[in-house]
């Protein structure tokens, strides 16, 4: 299923993506992609259910984030190999984890508010997973059970903000806006393999990040069990994984986004997102 | 006022102090310590309303955490000059952030679980402001009209998995159970100087933190207004301002907690806490 939340920022309404191409209802079923709609049982209940009979939602409504009630926004750093190199660090011996204000998350083609202040402005393609069930101590072996599925993130960062304003990294990935999640939760049984996807970000037209989930470093098992033995993983919390090489920070000289830049993104299987850049 | 939340873990109803020590119900006026019921206008309704006439809760029900619905539990690390020293660092030019997992919040006597794993658990007295009105981009001085009032925090923090497991401290603070919060709500009209309260905090019966907040470093109105522009701070958001000397990591040698350590703490105004340590 790609569930998907559609309406007025604050006021989402819950969808399903058809096979038709449409946007289906879902409102009479669940209040929200969130909470217990996206438990195993929750999810079972849904999948029941033939989207062909669900009202159509006319027009081109907004997309909101794609989950709702995220109560933590996880980040694991420099999580490609490759990538770690572009910024100058190393792949570390363990995750290195950083939260993401939750305020950040907005919906997958909102306009992006660069902050006041800001030089250094970029961005960050990323599979994000979807806790569907807490998780505490969990092993590699039971991590999927927790998963509900799959969401595209920008992890937009400041990069001044979150490396020259002395600690955390958090202080850079948390502005309003810096997490365009969506389009859609793909629930877990239509990404078979979730170490394999293509994913890419093209800046005003131009490809820039082209990469895959396949060079990732740890994967979304290990990250889950790694996760659980730090803190409890619960229904609606993001694991953003890490993005792969790219970014702006890494080019030379390194780039960053403006005003009226237009950030496109997308990972197979889970849709695209579109960001128009604008000062805040 | 003293706003506080009582009852089963998960199910907690909102209440108050009355001037003769009584918890007496609130849920009659509103639903949580949350959202509405603390901006500026949610508090001025409760104010209005005399504690003498309404029900007595009896017994000596368990305390929540003193605030509902936190979406974001911002913690700022070094905020004491005589605390960074103890730890080997030197305060930092700008504030450190980092978030704690809004999971790890509980009750403010509520056992504390030392995580699978732990060998270095250590205790924090903080000062907890609470946002009570959206800040974001605010002077620091606007930012006071933004703080619903205060709050005791125990910061309880697993050194080694704060900076012995590679980056970043985010994973040593967000254990379950990590974040005790309460007794109480303290609106901002009974703390007429949040930068003069006495601190203090026992481990089984013996003083180990005894300050002030007067030596905290960056005090509430710049940490509003500093972090207002990296996030917006939003209804129920906890600022967890630092702790005074006397953590276990700056003893010679260094003392952690074990399973049936008692740790009691307060804050001059706010309240006092009381948890015992059990394995998770």
């Amino acid at each position: 299923m790609k569930l998907l939340r559609y309406g007025p920022l604050g006021q989402e309404k819950p969808g399903i993506l058809a096979a038709d191409g449409t946007i289906r209802d879902l409102s009479a079923h669940v209040a929200d992609i969130a909470g217990d709609a996206i438990l195993p049982e929750g999810l079972a209940r849904l999948a029941a259910i033939d989207p062909a009979t669900l009202p159509v939602v006319e027009g081109s409504p907004r997309l909101g984030a794609a989950v709702g009630g995220t109560g933590k926004f996880i980040c694991i750093g420099l999580n490609y190999s490759d990538h770690a190199a572009e910024t100058g660090a190393t792949v570390p011996p363990e995750p290195i984890i950083f939260m993401k204000a939750t305020s950040a998350i907005c919906g997958p083609n909102d306009n992006v508010e660069i902050p006041r202040g800001s030089q250094k402005t970029d961005w960050e393609v990323e599979l994000g997973v979807v806790i569907g069930k807490t998780a505490k101590y969990v092993s590699e072996d039971e991590a999927m059970d927790h998963v509900a599925g799959y969401v595209l993130v920008n992890d937009v960062s400041e990069r001044a903000f979150q490396t020259e304003h002395h600690g955390q990294w958090t202080k850079g990935k948390s502005a309003d806006t810096f997490g365009p999640t969506g389009p859609w939760l793909v629930t877990r049984d239509e990404v078979p393999d979730p170490q394999n996807l293509k994913m890419w970000l093209d800046v005003n037209g131009k490809r820039v990040q082209d990469g895959s989930s396949k060079t990732m470093v740890y994967g979304v098992k290990f990250l889950v069990s790694y996760l659980s033995r730090f803190m409890s993983l619960r229904p609606g919390d993001i694991i953003s994984t890490g993005t792969p090489p790219g970014v702006g920070l890494g080019m030379k000289p390194p780039v960053f986004l403006k005003a009226g830049d237009v950030v496109e993104l997308g990972i197979e299987g889970l849709g695209t997102q579109r960001q128009v850049f604008v000062q805040a």
